[in-house]
């Protein structure tokens, strides 16, 4: 299972504020704990204020990259904010992320390429009006995103598929929608890699993190390879190790057995 | 989801005293807290010696109904413990277990019909030596276990089998095993229930709760829709409600909702 951290976000106030502020403190303690509980990637991302999203970004890797080698995932919707982050970073980073708006993947893809990056795929397309509801609409987007990336030679491998998960609040069958997806990209893509954020399956009902984290087991134990969370969520990232372990991805239960023992597992 | 309450197993030292000394207490307190907290069927099981087993268990099931009304599931191998109990239960109920020596099949089954029973039926055969290891060898003791049971026109939803958990800390593959032969089952025999304790997955593991109840999600998703716990575990049952809910079992998220309203769901 690869994680990425998601707790570097502008989007996150007192992450914005720290980015205004230029407060090293919070960022470097933000990289440092996720790194330390074991994520793969940190994602980074500024903010959206085009004028200084550059610059906060280039700022942000340098204050993360200061603390740790976990390499990062940009995540950026403009292109010339990847193309300069993508020179301030330490090692082969991820990218968040490409979609099925041709702009976007011809302004992205050849970076990507070029720089042998990870990269991010949504089941969308930005260029049209509203998110996909059926499968049948994910998997013509993800069709034309694998059709475009591997025009430019990138392996499937290098893609993570985030097939964009529903709350099963205003929808019942959203989480039976998302073991199907993930069925059939793993299916039609199986070296893919398929990823994506947890939080929306619980929208609006009781105890969230409970229904994250059991939603988690169930769509790995579909074919989910990654996903984007907390890594301090100790919930979260015990269940995801006992999960790890009972679908036989954790030869002689090593890693669970580590984490039972540095406290990743509660007693 | 069906859960069947375990707590009431003369194996369990205190319950074997509270039989001996005729403490109605412990017993009336161990069923009202496995019906309270949501048991389909408070399993029964009166210890092993066969020389006082039959009025153990008369006394048990008195003392049981004494308190609730949830239907028992009458746990004895011998057929003259089972023709005795079932003389004394107030609601049609459910018999722990069956296998697929045609002895137990025999004595069991006449009896199984006459009432109506629901019926476990392990997939094992304890009339041979050594259990099944492998999906092949548990599938034809099913099969043929199935084969008897309509041959006594026993439909198939009266049937909850076993398809008997290890553990994953002695064999990687153990969870996946389980997962194959739990979408056997339910290809094979789609009306028929699927159901099994837990506990044996996590065998020699550290924080087996977490494993417990991380399996029961991932067995859910595979098809398992029973199982025998301790209802009173609430990080299990909280596990089985979010499942539910998540695999569309739970209309308008009714069941989840309720139950994190009444402490069946921690805050």
């Amino acid at each position: 299972m690869i994680f990425i951290g998601e707790k570097i976000n502008g989007s996150r106030k007192s992450i914005q504020q720290a980015i205004r502020n230029r407060n090293q403190d919070i960022i470097k303690r933000t990289a440092f704990e996720q790194a330390e509980a074991g994520a793969d990637y940190l994602d980074v991302n500024a903010g959206t204020s085009p004028d200084r999203e550059a610059d906060d970004m280039i700022w942000l890797i340098d204050v993360v990259q200061s603390v740790t080698d976990t390499p990062i995932c940009i995540d950026s919707s403009l292109q010339e904010v990847l193309s300069v982050a993508i020179e301030h970073v330490n090692h082969t980073p991820m990218v968040n992320s490409i979609n099925a708006d041709p702009k976007r993947l011809e302004s992205f893809l050849p970076i990507i390429k070029e720089k042998g990056c990870l990269v991010i795929a949504l089941a969308l397309d930005e260029s049209k009006t509203g998110m996909p509801k059926t499968n049948d609409e994910k998997m013509k987007n993800i069709q034309f995103i694998m059709q475009v990336v591997s025009e430019y030679e990138i392996p499937d491998d290098k893609v993570y598929i985030d097939p964009l998960i529903m709350s099963v609040g205003t929808d019942n069958e959203a989480g039976q929608t998302a073991f199907e997806g993930i069925r059939r990209i793993r299916e039609e893509y199986p070296m893919a890699h398929i990823t994506g954020g947890l939080s929306n399956i619980s929208y609006g009902l009781p105890n969230r993190a409970l229904i994250n984290r059991t939603f988690l087991t169930l769509a790995m134990g579909a074919g989910m390879d990654s996903a984007v969370v907390d890594p301090t969520n100790v919930g979260l990232i015990e269940s995801m190790k006992a999960t790890d372990m009972i679908l036989a991805n954790d030869r002689f239960c090593r890693n669970y057995t580590k984490a039972s023992k540095i406290n990743f597992i509660k007693k």
